[in-house]
């Protein structure tokens, strides 16, 4: 049983919190700068909270799940082993030797439930005994925890942004044809969970079907042609058609 | 109960007549120009077959599932009701009046099994008897029969490729980047299947996360400038962030 402060209250402080509460963790403090929001976890972890930074509690160690450029603000006030829990954020923007990162990959939208199980959790830091105590947390509410250093974060940052982020991109282009022409769109629903679905056991690479995929260049031109109304999308299909097939 | 003529013995019509078999129509006969698959459908179907298209068997229906470009040259034996499985074709590439359309849109790969029921299956027809028979038959294979006219279904298939392909090619830029940092790409499969379950029950356009929705272009130059070494990529970045800004 690890003691942890948990500094945030928003949407992956919340989330994680009460995870690591069910897993067996005590949470001795909430800080957060906004009182409603800080007694409101707290309430529901039955715990403390402060809006006071200089009243931050001593614990094993204190998780920070504050927006990124509001980090270094309330480290420095933290003078135990602490770790921040963002994606973009290097291990050295937390001051201290026994600093570490607790990076949970994952998009945490408010109300939805969020099943902390098959999340990756991925940890670093500067301290083998910090490093240690993050990693048997990370145990303690998923199955997925992984080493990875700050220059591998940035980069998976991006990879996560190109895969999900911009695949709901497609999926919003996608939704506004089928909206333009009184496609329901819910008939893409399938073929867009096959496709995520089909990539977890093979890679995307082997993955690939369609007009780009075959060469098709007369289907190619074809939809190029019909998106006419849209030079922005048109532009789009033309440099990812283009790209699919160098890759083919 | 339908009496089926396959037209097409690789991936669509296998899965297809096995899927229509087991809903209890009746597969009269299976052509192929290749005797090795005509010979292997026919006999999983445990029926005859005909590589001699001016022995194509009249039946209730022809289901043609040929490749695109094969269709015209083999509806021309067929003087009977008769419908392509094509998501690119219009209807009238059928030269009769009793022509149908029967799309399942769905990618299908060889050897996975697939599960008909939840595929999405689009019914045209230029006559209302054979309209009938088209969604009846769609019917006792899936929960989602949908009438989807050639011009809707031109669009449907542009925002198929889009929201499928594309995506998976998002995938594979995000592979990429992981064998080169050496991250296990698997750590980003539940990221991916969160993001296209997430639209299952709302709009992508509510869906979109990350730093362009956010509209942080200190996390988007950092981005640009890390994919210094990949042109193409950075390019697709830069012009998919602008165009997520747009909406957001």
């Amino acid at each position: 049983m690890t003691k942890i402060t948990m500094i945030g209250a928003g949407n992956l402080a919340s989330h994680l919190s009460i995870a690591l509460k069910c897993a067996g963790h005590e949470i001795v403090q909430v800080y957060s700068r906004t009182e409603k929001s800080a007694d409101l976890l707290a309430s529901q972890l039955n715990c403390p909270y402060t809006i006071d930074k200089n009243s931050i509690a001593q614990s094993d160690i204190a998780l920070i799940a504050v927006k990124d450029d509001a980090i270094e603000e309330v480290e420095k006030y933290i003078d135990f082993p602490k770790a921040h829990t963002s994606g973009t954020k290097d291990l050295e923007c937390l001051t201290t030797n026994t600093s570490g990162v607790f990076y949970p990959l994952q998009t945490f939208t408010k109300s939805s439930e969020i099943e902390f199980k098959n999340i990756p959790i991925c940890i670093e830091s500067n301290d083998p005994l910090l490093n240690k105590l993050l990693i048997d947390l990370g145990n303690s509410i998923s199955d997925k925890v992984y080493a990875i250093n700050s220059q591998q974060r940035r980069q998976l940052h991006i990879a996560a942004v190109i895969a999900c982020n911009f695949s709901n991109h497609m999926y919003r282009f996608s939704e506004e044809i089928c909206t333009a022409y009184s496609i329901p769109f819910e008939i893409l629903h399938p073929l867009i969970l096959e496709t995520a679905n089909k990539i977890q056991s093979i890679s995307p690479s082997k993955a690939q079907t369609g007009p780009a995929q075959r060469g098709d260049d007369l289907t190619i031109q074809k939809h190029i042609s019909l998106l006419e109304n849209n030079s922005e999308l048109q532009e789009i299909y033309k440099t990812l058609s283009d790209s699919i097939k160098k890759y083919s």
